[in-house]
């Protein structure tokens, strides 16, 4: 059964994930991604989408022509898991 | 050269728009759409995706998980224009 991170498991996020951000007032983490174009923007959701849906864990995103903001929490137990460490090392590898 | 919309043209919006709302404190207009999951919801937006590079005019949206919410605004005029309400008809079409 998936649950919150431990606050050991917090204390890395800095490491591990350092282009990442906490989010004020929502236990989730952000990054912002920035592209050439819409297409370039666009591509890159495509490939975060088909992720997410492979491993049953989407994000609340945005995008506004070149940039996608993408926010990461498992709303099924209230705040961060180690789902969405894993969902955002993914995100991760495909920059 | 695109402007933006007429006292008239901004009068007319509920008729020829009425799934549309005007969005608060932002010259723009907002729609939210709701689906079965979330690859329905990303279908849909690579739709849309796919109008709006060929008008070479793009939506300010966001998506989680079922849910797709679309802001059209035209950047270059600073607040709504035709374009905009070609685009949302465009993409009410989709539905």
């Amino acid at each position: 059964m998936a649950k919150t991170l431990s606050d050991a498991e917090r204390a890395e996020l800095a490491d591990t994930l350092p282009d990442w951000a906490l989010v004020e007032g929502r236990d989730a983490i952000r990054r912002v991604f920035k592209f050439a174009d819409f297409s370039a923007a666009f591509g890159f959701m495509t490939r975060v989408a088909l992720i997410a849906e492979k491993a049953n864990h989407h994000p609340d995103w945005s995008n506004s022509y070149d940039t996608v903001t993408v926010e990461l929490t498992s709303h099924d137990v209230g705040g961060l898991s180690s789902r969405d460490i894993r969902l955002a090392k993914a995100i991760d590898a495909l920059r």
